[in-house]
């Protein structure tokens, strides 16, 4: 097992970095708003996490700098003061470059750590939480900078990859295809590999009768939805998201632009024209939810998505071949659902109707860690299945993504759900 | 029917305006926060109801001020452009005079509907819920003219009736006792009666096996965990809850303020010591969450309530021997548990960790009535049973009120579940 | 003198009951803007000063509520805490017939300390003091009933007099008349009777030479510059006018209303149509100076203003016939100025283009009173004149009235201003 | 005079990027809050100054970027639309290097214009006025940075330099020595240098007699007055200035920490022990104020402090010797009057009791360098001197400094003045 964790650890380190690579020491220190982070806050933090969790306890391991316990805490109470999150961005020291040092550092010390055979397998269990911790963060990183670079008038592209961009291979919107029969179903995660304490104890749900669409909505769908009055309709909307209409000014997704008669979106690689036929990303649940009630359908709730998942997937094939990072401009340009049952994750996070809770039993961690999902349980909706930025080991049928209802940064789309 | 409805509709309108009686036309006219309404608007909007969707269908109805349908419009876009309704509170015309004379004019048309034998059944619905629209907001006058009264210096009483105060019959804290098997159960309403849409479909939930605590958590156990810095220790708050904690400067439920050693609460009989064996009430979800964790216990799901009220309640007895109006202070002063079963509704609403959303297979009423409930799904809390402010025909185990999780000024309050 | 302040102190303290008059208690407690104050607080307020700085010091005198000396202090720091300006609305009791009970307790104490000969010289010019600050009370009354009304979709009138509407005398818009030679003037008040400390000392100034404009800018002559642009074009504004602009969506004076192709103002009696020939009135300083910047013109200084009016005055003429209460209404139609050097004073005040600051040598009154004034020199203009609201016995050419440039509720207007 | 423009330029424009020097990217990127700029920003937008009014109108004149006239206008509307001001810092491209460069290309090109002989007068004046402008910024770039590097946990230091520190020569607090008779005095610029159009047309006031301390007020006077309760009373403060006090918690200057039974201050060199012996700075106007009145002073109008300052200079010593830049940190250090008279410069600048208000006759100039001063006429009061973050040659006695009475990022102080 160590062996194997240590070229984990080796490979999830090094794509944080490489996530960094395109940017400048500006891009790095900049929040663009209070829900993003600046990248190098993210390149610190998720160091921090092993520093704090696991280095510390160990003897003789030499702090890299006392002060950065305090400064990249992100919500660890237990762990002792934190800096506020919303002035992250106020603060240019340690700079980009020390903050790599920092990682270094690490790195260093718990590859000996990992090398020295020393390690308890309660120590293991948290450098595997910590790996998975980066790479949510991974994500977000990604989310994050698309944010920041969104704001500055000249839309400059993350990265210009050179584009190999095909058609889509299937007929959007095709009718219903995909039937779960109801009754007793099991969810929650089973196996023997890694999971967040949010996605146990697996235990049985009942399901009424209902189809899900086996393609995700499309811009162009969208854009009728639009032309239809839908953003000027209060009687599509959640009364939250009615107002959220309002008080933004929301008239379309983020990162549309109307340009002469037609659309452009902004994508990691610069504004675009838009093309109908891909997903419709970057909505928030209220958007997801009034397309749904326009159509005459509804969103999923989690656990339908998780039983359908379950009930199309070919036998022993857990791992989707999703896309990343060097395909992230490839995905951005041409998310696209393949074979039935493929298409269900690694394109965009997709809402579900259920809110977060916990599972019937759910025991967060003990200690600090324990503050990882459980305290989040209120406000939020789970998004299930993963997006272009997800990176591939990191999606699974069980897994919980959350965010509050209003959240349009992240890559998040639109599949219709309807009872038989 | 028609008789019936005739009483029942003179019965609930009267309720109305004897909650009023003790207010002067100034207490009437404020709204003490956006979250709240003037009672002379409850008293206008729950009227503008009858006259909205009833009578303006009638032919030779004459309408009592065209202004009204915008002045007194709550929430339904489908009728027209609404008064903000954070600018209630500024309106000091039509006077409170214009509005019991508003309630007259339509009360005197409606009767004359009822009695004209003319009565289409679809109408008759109408008026059944918009009797049942007119008891909620009767309680929400109560909770409104309770928050009003209390930003007042003096702390002036709503009514000062004489005190018949009498200790508690049954023992506060008693250990959990009842015990509900888990399984497939039923919830949802059932009967002839009247009920919301968003007690249907009735439909199987599949529940872990669980107990509830047979009393209401009391303000003595509450006072430990304050205490035992239960306000002042983030590791037993949601996030968000902590955030309120902080933002607000909350350190103890609503309408307490502390004197000398003690406290006192603020009730609609005004100031008075606080007896530690009534139930807690005013707390948001956020401490009742809270105060869950601190114990080790937590809140139950909306269906355990619903199951657990089901299997306690002796055959036939449906409908529960609440307190109301006259008694509101004797229950404001000695909200009470009896016997078991029967505490569950009546002194306190009850939070529970479920989040408000639609059964399955929900389709909320066409037209403009179906505004109603469907559109609030989102950021709020189930809270089951009713309280002292509730009129006891208004209280049925499937009745789901809801709020968001930071509300304080309902009477809510607290019992504990815990998995077997 | 006693004889004199008796009947003196019984017309003043007449008249704010008069003011309330034609409104309901629902008018009398509600606050619309933080600025404003509810007409029964100004009651309670004015009647407080006298109890707290004259009648608390006599011997004998039975305080009506302690309450009240908290309940009604405004921002005199040195009295005791003050309940917050803000949610000066939200206390609905006590009620108005209380407070107008308490204005009946103090008049009653106050008439016979007059009586009884024994009051001290302090103590009188405390109560002429009282006198003069329910005058300013008064006007403030009108102007914050006129904005409570406006707020109102149905635009309810305070008084509906019959209107002997008239056309102007003169013509608008003269051609600048008024010469006045620069050099050392004397400004400052002069003088037996009252004055505020503000006026004082008298003190030379050197101005440079100067005209005023005959007549005040016209309704008409606001319309040129809307339709010039006047509200699109930051050319012409102050960068903290603006942004005010902006930020408000400003494109009119207050209360005035496009209808059809015209336009439609509120005043005291409801809304009416605009006669192109009235004073402009309720504008900011803002409009004031963005009007005369356009017109290539400026705004007179507070000096050149009483320079002005010293010089056009008939010897003995002190005293204006400025139109009040009664003649609101026909004021509010037909405000206008008559010969020249009368027209400086009853119409609108006239935004000035200095700033409120101390004369040399200014010193408060010691005490409480002290903080009557001076603490307000800071961020706001000064106006002289007086307008339709103030009583005619408080209008004199050295009075300072000021308030924050952004102010628009109180009747405010322009007169223009050029060196020679 | 070409020749000498063109060393002018080249030292003033060098300034410039020495004062970044010892700034990372990151540093110069981030914008600490909407009052504030980045130092990229200020790098850019100063040479925006030259680029927009001076090289755009000369023929063959290549554009570096077309899209920097949106990106570094500041205020200029009649320019055309400007990046809203408070989300400068949320730009990350074009990068610290891009701006540099942008920087080399304008400089180069200007050079060529000034060497061609080619320039006219209009041009030349435009150019003076354009380094005027980039003084100003340099003032601003070393209090912004100031600014941001308080904000970080970390107190980094700007410059390490090695301390010089000696201590006063004077004795602090000296009795008022100045005296200057009253009467008419002339005021404004004179002199054939460069002035701003706000310093003219020179006109007489009239001035009652008046002196001025010799000293400035020192850190330990104004302890004194915090250990008086200075913060905690009301009756010192103007009622705007209370308010500050109460919303922003303020209980000392800017950069002050308490430790232990001490003080600190943050200064361009780090956090060190306070001197009682320095001037204070980092005070508001509302703090100025304050002080003043509990010790029973007031501060000088700009006026006096123009008098005091021409009747004390010795003949021909117009040219303070301010410190600058390398002796910054001495300066923060140190900084000290010496001499009567030449303590009026150079160290901080000096609030006084005058709003900011046109001279009488006052032009602005025309076109878009007419934004400069005039629209800015309203809440802000006026500061003479200049302080040790103002470039030496850039201070004059004439010159008028003025900020909203809340800021405290400036190094602005407190002389005491009153009548005779």
């Amino acid at each position: 097992m160590i062996p194997d964790l240590l070229s984990q650890y080796a490979s999830v380190r090094r794509w944080s970095e490489r996530i960094a690579e395109p940017l400048s020491p500006e891009d790095c220190v900049v929040q663009s708003m209070p829900d993003t982070s600046p990248i190098r806050w993210h390149l610190a933090h998720t160091t921090w996490f092993f520093e704090t969790f696991v280095l510390k306890r160990q003897q003789g391991y030499e702090v890299f700098d006392p002060a950065f316990e305090f400064l990249f805490n992100s919500y660890y109470n237990a762990v002792g003061e934190q800096f506020p999150r919303s002035q992250r961005g106020l603060m240019t020291r340690p700079s980009l470059f020390q903050v790599l040092d920092y990682r270094q550092h690490v790195d260093r010390a718990l590859r000996d750590l990992l090398e020295s055979g020393q390690l308890e397998a309660s120590e293991a269990d948290l450098i595997v939480l910590g790996l998975q911790h980066e790479q949510q963060h991974q994500e977000l990183m990604l989310t994050d900078l698309k944010h920041l670079l969104s704001l500055n008038p000249l839309f400059p592209a993350y990265r210009n990859l050179p584009l190999k961009r095909g058609r889509f291979p299937g007929t959007p919107s095709r009718p219903f295809a995909e039937i779960v029969g109801g009754g007793l179903v099991e969810v929650g995660y089973q196996g023997n590999g890694f999971c967040f304490d949010n996605e146990l104890p697996r235990h049985p749900v009942f399901l009424h009768p209902f189809r899900l669409q086996e393609n995700l909505v499309t811009c162009g769908e969208y854009l009728e939805f639009m032309q239809a009055g839908g953003y000027s309709n209060p009687e599509f909307w959640l009364s939250l998201g009615w107002s959220a209409v309002c008080e933004n000014g929301w008239t379309s997704p983020l990162y549309w632009y109307s340009r002469g008669s037609g659309w452009e979106i902004f994508t990691t690689s610069g504004r675009m024209p838009l093309d109908p036929d891909w997903p419709v990303c970057h909505v928030s649940y209220f958007e997801a939810d009034a397309f749904a009630r326009w159509k005459g359908k509804r969103l999923p709730t989690e656990f339908e998505w998780e039983a359908a998942c379950q009930s199309t997937r070919p036998t022993g094939e857990e791992e989707p071949a999703a896309p990343f990072l060097d395909n992230l401009l490839q995905a951005e340009l041409a998310v696209h659902p393949t074979a039935p049952g493929q298409g269900m994750w690694g394109s965009v996070w997709e809402w579900t109707s259920s809110s977060y809770q916990p599972y019937p039993g759910f025991r967060p961690a003990a200690g600090a860690v324990g503050e990882y999902n459980g305290k989040f349980m209120c406000n939020q909706q789970v998004l299930r299945g993963g997006s272009v930025a997800t990176i591939s080991d990191h999606i699974r049928s069980s897994y919980r993504n959350f965010f509050a209802p209003e959240t349009r940064w992240q890559f998040s789309g639109i599949r219709l759900a309807e009872f038989v």
